[in-house]
């Protein structure tokens, strides 16, 4: 039977597969913390007053978020095939995302307290690991000039964030207030675009409508 | 390495992505506000009375989710690439829109009340503006006859359903009711089909099955 | 510019999108059921006793969720284009079947009482109608000798359901039993396969691995 | 009316709308079952103490269901075309995994006492067979040189997962602890990658970039 086409056509297919259970998880991570967000009893808007702290955890998680499905919808848009070690990985990316909205609440719920943030912390920090070893393990199957190989490159942004929840986790101890400077200034870090990405992937002549 | 032909099917993979990642997304919080309908204890109907301001703060805003599910649809069917910075106009009307379940609870809770009424119209209102923020995003990236600019035109719909949002609030503090049909005003509106739209994205032939 | 391809490749795009949108909203639907099945706190067998009504009502609910799935994805496999009218009728259609939930859960605590086994079934009676309404709209854009319009054919099925559906209401005013044995009834009505709808969409050849 | 193309195209769409429903599905169900990981009100990392029982669980859970997925998502890498009984097989083995978080919960909020451990076999040895089932229906209508009926095999390991489940459920009534150990065996055996499958799905010769 000449396997080869249907093959050719499979490899595609599996990486939607993929990015749609991500998709589908983050979709879903990024929707229910806003159950945390209760409606208060009382009908005036001071009663919004002591939901400030469960809204700003829930806007910094939002957003973090939103930085882990772009980069994950970036990484895989230079992807050209999915081995069954990039699924685990993928796995235990999600696992620990899956762990924001629990840790969201704590924080929120707890006016950042000391032990909340430290751990809100440690949750990314293990994603931001969990990330590392998927975009490495994509890059092994793939061939060194590859369009991935060159987009992930040495992902010092990624390094650097790491180092940077240790250092925060290490002080929320003193002061939780550092923490979370540290968090904000690591969530601003991705939101400034990356020319360097952008021009790897972008198509080398000017689209037309 | 050639990567033109890699790089031109990439971009609908990516629209296709963004698409399926907003889909989920309104899909949940279309959903999660059937949540707040909860079961009362009761078995005879009158146990039912006390939930109608509930269920129609949540028809109100089901109808409110599937317009911009509608919109959202009709703007990336004439979408043909795109870039990063839509990628978080994008998440930032999903992140106005993710509040909606919270302020129809609220609103459905206190009966309608002057300041949940007019927090709900601050949402909308907010995410009236991401909506625009997003559709211009994209325009710029498409070229001025491309089907995505003619499409989206100069946009009046939109920039007249913002200015009736803020009336609203404003209106919310003398009466809350003035308030409400006035966004029942923009969802009928809305729901009212645009033939100027169906028109430039149909295609030119008729079709058969 | 030259449109005609562009468009030719919108239509499916644009299914796609509506059949994704679908997904999303019944997958969380038939999945948010379960959330009613909290778990008791007695660590025995015995404590699930209490649980069995809302267990059956959330398998009636399952079973019902999943056929208007397996419809609806038989119903647009035939589809070739989707128009803004059909849009708004799949949403009409999603809204009923987002009130499943709530009934399931009304009915399941009320232990099968009459007054929610009847609003079971107007929910039930309405999303009937939505669907009709849906494929009646989606056979209107298409040609008479299409497919969808073979496939979809007189519909007896359904106009037969929402016959029994009105019954089973008016009877459970005297005993909610013999509506709920009509509700299994229509499911078991859908449950066996129709050899009809699926000849007219299987390829005429036998498949090849 | 030449239907053959059209039906050609019909069989992956069909098959791809299968597997977003599955994905949607499993990714709300992996998902939900964080929302029993409960915020404790105090804010010292004594205060998560409590939640070890129920963190564990969730872990185990979560990589079922990764499991269930990625076997799921390799299954339906070899289908070539989906038929209506393999619809239900798949909303059949659906059913049994939504069960997954009430028992996780159930199981998680006990302290696995046994009784709720033996409960969290049975619904796992109801998804093996299940599972069983599905890929049984799905190779019936496949070649038996097709890539599905060689991937699927004898299928050994869920043969051999079904007994140890089945031994587990016993074991419960004397030591809970066995029957979790035996529980992660099983996880374990699958989480090893299986050769054998992802040679006869690879493509034949090296990926290049």
């Amino acid at each position: 039977m000449p396997a080869a086409p249907a093959d050719e056509g499979d490899a595609p297919m599996s990486k939607s597969r993929v990015e749609a259970f991500s998709d589908g998880v983050i979709a879903i991570l990024i929707t229910i913390m806003v159950l945390e967000l209760r409606a208060p009893h009382g009908a005036g808007l001071a009663a919004l007053r002591p939901l400030l702290p469960v809204f700003l955890s829930y806007l910094m998680s939002f957003v973090y978020l939103a930085i882990y499905w772009n980069n994950h919808h970036h990484l895989f848009q230079a992807v050209r095939h999915v081995h069954g070690s990039a699924l685990w990985a993928n796995a235990h990316l999600l696992f620990w995302l899956s762990l924001i909205p629990f840790t969201t609440s704590w924080m929120g719920e707890n006016h950042f307290a000391g032990a909340p943030v430290a751990l809100y912390g440690v949750v990314l920090l293990c994603a931001g690991i969990a990330y590392y070893i998927l975009s490495q393990t994509l890059v092994a199957h793939h061939a060194k000039d590859s369009p991935l190989a060159i987009a992930v490159g040495r992902d010092e942004k990624g390094k650097i964030s790491v180092v940077i929840y240790a250092v925060a986790i290490a002080l929320s101890r003193f002061d939780a207030r550092i923490a979370l400077a540290l968090y904000v200034l690591v969530a601003v870090m991705w939101l400034i675009p990356d020319p360097r990405i952008e021009r790897t992937l972008a198509p080398p002549s000017p689209p037309t409508g």
